[in-house]
């Protein structure tokens, strides 16, 4: 199965509308799109994954909702505010979002996904976001897919968007998709905001079947600072539109589905980490040999977490030390002296001992701004990789205070 | 029951000597101590815990094995190497060290424990160690628990000693004790390096259980970067010179005992903290009203992991947004409706929402040095507190190389 790369995002699918306007959500003087909109012309089947945060954003418990009693037809989303621990009032405001929304497109509010992202424990300022959810329809285009990129970008210094189209069953199908991420990123169950669009003719049962496939494969692998967010959603439209008879659960065509769609969500899972805020290195990190699945992902979460092994990174260390540490703490089955580690498959450790690369060789692969970890537990056949970052002095000071929120809010 | 502060540290209690020397072990030229002795005049009984890291270092190995047959008299330390995935040979070189103090103090082999801290996977320098080992004997000296604490500081800033005096059993006793540690500091069952005299006469039952209080009430409850190391270590000799007869376990001076050993651990765990490697905030994390006790420790965990709340400490932002969603995903039973958040007794969330409190009055508290922030989650009658830290730019600009090690043994 073929790939190509197309241009649009959410809209390179056929019959799907973005558009964006600014709201001034952070900042009543920012001009920059804060407030997103998704549609499709057509009828969609859609699926959706959501943090399992135990503190979930209003959005969040509204879209849920939605989702089980209706198909979803369009996604209004916003930045600069995460609409959560907002309560009552909350949740109110975001059904606004939906209702006013639904009332320009002519569809049911249980037709509109919602979603927020930005400072948690602050009220929407829905004196701004009303003005902008009125605009917002009449800026509906074909091309907008990367005004809804940028409207929902908060830290993200990158606009992270991508289409792509492919043969399946005989017809041709695009999937677009755009995300937003850059901090608070966690291997667990669906991971910042990502909006999924696709003409697939395709059954609900293999879309969503697919996309938590496709999501386990890609979030759930990534790791910046191991927080994870209270708002966290990936939501997939797919409207018929390719024509061709429906894609069913248990197929060849589901499969081949499965695995388009996890190579657009992992493309974009990775330019989360490699936009992690403030963060300089993109380390792609292999256990292998693990006795058990859950212990490769113990011991790949445990490393990926520590924070001595990040700082060993972001100076370009290839301390090994760190991590056979970590793996001592990840609570998994281990042998010590079994345990393999290489850098670029140059080893770094073998047989839990110092190996006998030159210390100069390790330097030059960790000084680069993208390398590959991998260790060898020599146990078994599970495996587990996660993609992941440094932490840097940088990421500290720019997640220092949050103030100037609030102080914008009328709080300070 | 009055504890009193004396002088002397680890050589306070009666018949205790201590001394250090200088091998150069991290580097030739530094003429910092970096080898301790610790040796009791008396037989002892003696009781120990150690990391829970399933990578062990060499000198734990060693020292785990010769507690369980003997009674310790006597602790030989070093820093600058960790003598951790450092093989067969490293085991031979912590035996070495155990073996040449047990030939100069005139006593058995396993008498002797054995620690070592400081950097993963580089074997001893025994070229320096050996001559060191040869001339620490003659160093001992009634006066000696400062020299010991110095010895075995790493990338500690400030010397951690401390001895008190109390009555029990109507005979007066001594405790001293000093530690080290400053990063890689984790709650779990026994932390970094931390040695205890006493002249108590007690029994080995009392005094084991006493230090597994002590360290569950100390040691255990402090959380700097999250990492567990591979060689914490505590030690306890006690040489019953203070006479009287031996405390028993199930009595009235065994829990006098345990309570003023717990003190002792607990005012050497906070000093650790507060010397956390470049941080700048001592947090008395208090979590209250948890269902059972392992919620009301995951919930104070995760705060206190959390990299995303630790940076709002490094700015002194009383960030409850991001308190209350590690809350959320700490796997702890919680309802987001019920959850206080105070600083230093000021609300900033009640009920799950914003409370009333001036934001100016929150930031007037998280900006200063130290404070508590107490989480009220309102389900029931468990509680846990942790002392913990921010992360700072400079913990990371610290942490990022370890290559000056490696340089200095001839690896780089």
């Amino acid at each position: 199965m073929a790939l190509k790369r197309v241009k649009g995002g959410v809209c390179a699918p056929k019959g799907f509308q973005g558009g964006a306007v600014s709201c001034g959500i952070k900042d009543p003087g920012d001009p920059r799109p804060d407030l997103a909109l998704i549609y499709s012309e057509h009828p969609c089947v859609s699926a959706g994954t959501f943090t399992t945060n135990r503190v979930k954003a209003a959005p969040i418990k509204v879209s849920q909702a939605h989702l089980r009693s209706r198909e979803l037809r369009a996604i209004v989303a916003n930045s600069g505010n995460a609409n959560a621990c907002t309560g009552v009032p909350g949740i109110e405001d975001a059904r606004t979002m939906a209702k006013s929304v639904a009332t320009a497109l002519g569809l049911r509010q249980r037709e509109i996904g919602v979603c927020s992202t930005g400072v948690i424990g602050l009220p929407l300022p829905m004196d701004r976001v009303l003005p902008g959810l009125d605009s917002l329809p009449g800026n509906l285009s074909s091309r907008g897919g990367g005004e809804v990129a940028r409207a929902i970008m908060t830290s993200d210094t990158t606009l992270k968007e991508i289409a792509i189209s492919t043969t399946i069953g005989g017809k041709k199908i695009h999937i677009g998709a755009c995300a937003k991420g850059a901090g608070m990123i966690c291997p667990s169950m669906a991971t910042m905001l990502c909006f999924v669009t696709t003409d697939a003719n395709i059954s609900k049962a293999c879309l969503q079947k697919s996309l938590l496939e496709a999501v386990e494969g890609s979030f759930n692998r990534i790791c910046i600072d191991g927080d994870m967010s209270t708002n966290d959603t990936v939501l997939v439209l797919a409207n018929g539109q390719a024509g061709g008879k429906p894609i069913a659960r248990r197929s060849k065509a589901c499969r081949e589905f499965s695995e388009a769609l996890q190579h657009v969500l992992l493309e974009l899972a990775k330019a989360c980490v490699r936009d992690g805020e403030r963060v300089s290195k993109f380390v792609t990190l292999e256990v292998r040999g693990a006795s058990v699945y859950l212990d490769a992902k113990k011991v790949a979460e445990a490393i990926a977490k520590s924070a001595l092994v990040k700082s060993s990174w972001n100076g370009g260390d290839p301390n090994w030390g760190r991590i056979i540490h970590a793996i001592g703490y990840s609570r998994a089955r281990i042998r010590e002296e079994l345990i393999d580690i290489s850098y670029n498959g140059k080893p770094a450790c073998e047989g839990g001992l110092m190996a006998k690369t030159p210390i100069k060789a390790l330097r030059d692969i960790a000084g680069r701004d993208s390398f590959t970890i991998t260790v060898d537990l020599h146990l078994g056949k599970a495996d587990y990789t996660i993609y992941t970052s440094d932490i840097s002095p940088e990421y500290i000071d720019f997640n220092r205070s949050e103030y100037a929120y609030w102080k914008n809010a009328g709080m300070g």
